[in-house]
């Protein structure tokens, strides 16, 4: 293993989307860096709604845990939910970063105020809910989704792509925000495009999270360990859980 | 099945504290309200963090599917975090209702501002993002936690509930609390007795939660299924979680 | 008395609506539930500002005190403003429940967020501050008036609910809630058609609170008398509020 | 009638509060202003909980009226928690201001957080209320009774003054804060003395209402007649409420 | 020097500007109180932005220390953003008022909710800013802007006045506010005329900023120089700052 | 000039307290990353209050326009005030970050809630208002303050080193923190020795800074030049200001 190695978790069970998530995740890389791209082996192959996240925090938990006995240097929840996130934190030995966290926390240090651009409008609440519990909900501008499902993103036809192309440029119009936060780890490869077409920064969650743990590393900052983010109390845990013990 | 059964889930995997609760729930009900008691067979014994509350989740979405298959009018989800909430209303046709969510909204009828009681500090996290998300954060006015693990409420020394009669006192005096809101489903059968010891509410959300449902099925209202609480999209699910399928 | 019994106060003095609130609570009530529906011999015909609510409150109180001397297990006050809502606190032994407060505290059960149908635009405001008050405003998704007074709902052409009913549907395709408060006493009797009709949870207050209050009784929760809501202060009140000494 | 003429309305019954606050206000007032201090015939004698407030609102609603028949330029309402506030803004023609408010107002212009010290602990609730109402929650370091009820500030011993002393005194320590704010009509002949000897601003809000009501005048401001705070909805009241007609 | 002196500064160099605010100014004042109207001799033309308001900062703190030499009893900054407020506050003896803070205090005590019109968009997130900071967030109704720069005020052609009487008149109609914040100083003469034409109120910073200094003066509060707003640290300034030594 | 190029700004003039930030910084620093650590040549000695900070922003502000011709990559404003932050993004073409913006977003990545331990008392009001504008005030568990001078860091006794490890210590007992952020730039040489001794996180901004600059020049993502970011209006400054043209 290299001297930094970041886990990143799809926490569906799309392989192609894996493989999207990856490569963005590479592409963002330091050269010392070393990506791992995962996804569970049992779960939803796409997620867009509360119950979906519940079943994926599950698969995601298991890859931390996985990761962790690799040795990996920090983990990536790469999906905009962040599904499992105070969990996987407890989980981890290292920093973990939700791509939804690391994207907004980007979008306020290049504009005052950031929009929102995601998939379906059920997955509104999700952001609405971490705007909330992040405190950056007087930082977002507007909350738009383009009513396609993730995998959508994931067809070859691009034409989800040309719908979040068009929802940004509608944000930007009426929002008045000076950033854009692609509410989805299916749109990674967006980001740079969009970026030099709208003359705005245009954040992908990926990326941005990958930076956040190599920052996180690089600094010798892991998640705290003392008080409710410690390890998990001990616990015997059965059937489909022994993984866990 | 009677003309309203309401399924308690008790999110752990503690038969005992599965039994506490049930008595608690049918103390609470009315004459035509028949209980239905569950635990998941699968996950942790226990709940006392985030880790905990993902596991747990997972058992709590598939008793709440069972329930709605056997026709039950509604859910209780019976652990102090609330685990699964939004995913189970997603995934149930009838109305859900979280202990914490329950105890809480109860005590802002009866005190303008009340405190909460709990079992290790590492929950008091969860507690405090609850009183975020459900709006009441201006209404508490102290947390405590008597840094004993769940499990002590059921090992028959009486220490644990001592502990918690204490910090009711403490709370009383120092907070300027008007009501108490015990933080543990194991902590059911407390409530009738310090409420009248101490001449304060004090109020247990499996009981409260009972009558929310009970409220909630005789007046026809049920998790709404348009938006965001829809039925999850039809998904393939794999491995240990199709049973969802 | 029957083993329970509660007070519906409306606080205007509209007979006719005093009966439409009555029938709506009998409605809702449990079967072993008495319903008294009253309201003031003086006040105003109709609330529909903070001068009729200030006007309102000393009947509603009046009510609040001649229910308690009559033995009765709790009260609702009928009218959207919750006027007087604390200071009834005060002087009731047992619950008292604002229809607001229980329409809002039920919405939230049953969606993430919903918005608001009511009466004049010059009401909004108080719907507004409630919403503060009860820490709901993230709650809301939007508040809509008819612009129509309270007492069209009862000059039986129906114009007033068809406009009632005008306004959910824009609400629900422009606001993205999930469940719909209808916000006036006056509106009881369209909770249940509208459901129907809608497909979501539009909610009553009348109903909701004679829920909620059946809830606490049940319970053994009542009016923390500890505190800021302990009974007032014994004063020697003159003039037309002797009937308080 | 002078060319501007303040109605400073002590909403309790107390004659010698009345004309405590009477000095107060005259002792602020600007050479041009004359005082008319008033007090419900009929009411309280003393403000000390939301009972009280109700009860006491329809005097300062009869004075707003008897004082706008007269021609005053505007209204104080001189409680603590300004009851019948926006009733009041209802009702008069001119402005009106509560001095809690105008307290708490000018409180944030000379210091970046201020504490409050009142009489009795069960009216902290309604300071708390009034300071998220008004927007200063988080200017307020802290909040202060001093356990002993209002008319305890008539009695002549001067222990009620002695005691609100010592409470500034310790909130100047404890709370970090850089200015006071006296929570009671009552308390006004205090703040200049207090002000002196603490080398803080101690902040009365009779004097303070006064400045701002003449402010608003000399300005031509008055309260909004388009809107929410348009004279009330003209209704025929009935009995006692008679003189509203 | 009169017995009350008040200097109000114009954070911009604009003579003409200076002469608007200064004529606004007297206006408004009471017949004992002079007014000294200043601008920085050094520093921007217009203030469009942070950079605008950081340059200006420095020149309205010579200003105020030159004041307070001179004995003045209070100071204006007389810029919508109030840049420099709580430097100048340290750096002054007596009270400090910024206009776009005393706009807003006047505006709550007039009207439930206000909107704010100004000149260019640019400077809606300073507004948004200060809402935040003095608390009145939740009283703003909406935010607009007229696209024009602040010079426009001045140009003779009287289409930047028209602009925003329009403005004023599109927010009245859509954001159900009940008075008006005029965000610019050079908008100062407008406030009268509009709030006749519009019969609500239209607020100018500038003169209840004079008003708000006067009252405090005659109240004898001062800047709490207890605290975290005392007179700097005495420091050695080099260059260009040496005239603060 | 090297491929990335980061110009480490401390505001105060401060030559010593400039070395101590840019070894921080640089120990930080990617391997491709060259610091240029840069203080204004007239200002303040140190920054404990707005008007510091008011007279340092123009240092500030001088060097991002000369580091933006020099073609510096990225900015860090290395005070914990984050003096002149939004004026800086407006005048620059890369992005900027403030170290106390830098310290609070990466607590929050790896604990549920931090503390806070700064200087000087008079300070805490700036944290606390940036936990505002930041969005973290509900992560914040406590404010410190040692009440030494900041240039107590640099007096070579290590007394000021030792009180801030005596307040670590200190608010990791008391405030149920999960980190510690550190309140001046000056501290920064303290961070990796109090991680681990204390074995929770302690975060200095300087370091956290340099790593969110890095990251943000990775991913392309520049201050938005969009909106109420974009470069100043072009303006004649006058005397001292003329470098600004």
């Amino acid at each position: 293993m290299s001297s930094v190695c970041i886990q990143v978790i799809n926490p569906n069970t799309s392989r192609a989307m894996t493989e999207t998530i990856g490569a963005a995740a590479r592409a963002a890389a330091a050269p010392g860096t070393e990506i791992v791209a995962v996804c569970p082996t049992e779960g939803v192959p796409s997620i867009e709604g509360h119950f979906d996240e519940a079943i994926a925090a599950v698969g995601v938990l298991e890859q931390i845990k996985a990761g962790r006995q690799q040795g990996v240097s920090g983990h990536v929840i790469a999906c905009f939910g962040d599904p499992g996130l105070l969990a996987a934190r407890e989980l981890a030995q290292g920093p973990v970063v939700g791509i939804a966290e690391a994207a907004m926390h980007m979008a306020t240090l290049v504009a005052t105020r950031f929009s929102i651009v995601t998939t379906l409008p059920r997955t509104l609440i999700i952001a609405r809910h971490l705007l909330h519990q992040y405190g950056f909900y007087h930082h977002c501008a507007g909350l738009h989704a383009i009513d396609l499902p993730v995998l959508a993103l994931e067809d070859g036809s691009g034409r989800a792509q040309e719908q979040v192309r068009q929802r940004c440029i509608q944000a930007l119009k009426e929002d008045g925000c000076g950033a854009i936060v692609l509410g989805c780890g299916g749109m990674a490869t967006l980001a740079q495009e969009l970026t030099r077409e709208l003359h705005v920064p245009v954040i992908d969650g990926v990326s941005a999270a990958v930076k956040m743990v190599e920052s996180l590393v690089a600094l010798g900052l892991s998640t705290s360990k003392q008080g409710d983010l410690a390890f998990p109390e001990a616990k015997n845990l059965g059937g489909r859980f022994q993984s866990f013990n």
